[in-house]
């Protein structure tokens, strides 16, 4: 996307980043919320994460139920959703739609969120454009969410889910136990493993289960048992591609 | 979203579309393709439909292989993922990335689209702030498409997949056989089961068999056997929306 780059901290004007969290301060457009606090949001409105982040998830209002009159939906209350993170410096609307309600939680203690108008940002046009191409960057995330989501295999999922939130967010981590030598990216914040389960289709006991069996394999690595990695370079990684190679030339 | 309005055919200035696809002629920027033909799309580019449907699909390049060296992953083709629908009117780009592929095929006979560099909107400012809000609206769409897909039945994610598409795209249909007086939304495109299967992380055999299952509920019609409907008012899916109102409450 030459003509139109994504935005990133690195390339967005200091200064007008500077003028929007002054602006919103004067205007009491700001709040601070600690870990896992709902962050009210209407639809219709623009939200810019300041600091920290913010976990956006969706609950269904619509669940099969078996037609007896009586029957009452199953484990409705998992039914919520991880639908991403907005990391600092991001925009996030929702437009809640039947029959799924988007909902965002502060994911890190401190996240500060600023809200506006969209026609407040007429003040800023550059910066409405960036928030703009911002919007269209994460839709393609998305659809590369979606491509895995549509994989048969848990496991599959699961490791597509991860490369894709770590290949996003990911900081460049080495681990300082010399015994272990782990080279890689880590996703900055952590995620249970029903949190996890409710973004792949399955439960936390399968995600434990199954992230057993790719730490098992160097695939994942979780420092403390909190943060997730992946390594630089896995030999179990690179083996998996070239299995891949092979078999799409056979199959041909 | 009062401030800044998703487009629609409706309320676009007729002009402005007829003088981009006058332009995209004259500039041989514009192409036909029939039902299933791969649409060449380059990242970078951005593209717009004028007749017809356009179909998104992923496809995985990552899979997970058992450690053994001779495992072979299993079932490869099968994982291009159904990601959506591109209707009349609407924009898409693919920003190819890893572990993941992105493709559009052309999902009707006779689908046109135009092509353009992102540079070339700079000659319709109210036309590039309409494409931008479209991929706004886009991503809001798939966030809630995300929404379902998390969830664990397959039954939920087929019912919550098939809702979402009719809600979007469906037209208003009343069966012309008196007999069963169906009265509902269609969705105007088929879709075979491999490719429902294909994005709620399921088999085609599995589909076929839950949607006979939402068919005899009255949940789900389908025209033909082939056009898929969801009836206006359907009592069991009052009847579902009830008892999760009731749970909801017995459960706070």
């Amino acid at each position: 996307m030459q003509s139109s780059p994504i935005p990133t901290d690195s390339n967005r004007p200091f200064l007008t980043w500077q003028r929007i969290t002054d602006w919103a301060q004067e205007h009491y457009r700001c709040r601070s919320f600690s870990k896992d606090e709902r962050i009210p949001a209407r639809p219709g409105l623009l939200y810019l994460v300041q600091r920290g982040a913010v976990r956006l998830v969706g609950s269904a209002q619509l669940e099969y139920a078996k037609g007896k009159p009586n029957s009452k939906p199953r484990n409705r209350n998992l039914d919520e959703a991880f639908l991403g993170f907005v990391g600092a410096g991001q925009p996030f609307e929702l437009v809640a739609q039947s029959p799924f309600s988007l909902q965002a939680y502060s994911h890190a203690d401190d996240t500060t969120v600023l809200w506006m108008y969209w026609h407040d940002l007429d003040n800023w046009p550059h910066f409405r454009r960036e928030v703009l191409d911002a919007f269209r960057y994460q839709h393609q995330r998305k659809l590369l969410w979606l491509s895995t989501l549509g994989q048969r295999r848990t496991i599959d999922r699961l490791l597509g889910f991860l490369t894709l939130l770590i290949e996003e967010y990911g900081e460049y981590y080495a681990s300082s136990n010399g015994e272990d030598g782990f080279k890689g990216y880590r996703l900055p914040w952590s995620l249970t493993h029903s949190q996890i389960g409710s973004a792949i289709g399955s439960t936390r006991v399968t995600v434990t289960r199954l992230m057993g069996k790719l730490r098992q394999q160097g695939l994942v690595y979780t420092q403390d048992d909190n943060l997730i990695c992946i390594p630089i370079e896995s030999e179990d990684y690179n083996k998996t591609l070239d299995l891949e190679d092979d078999a799409g030339f056979e199959e041909e």
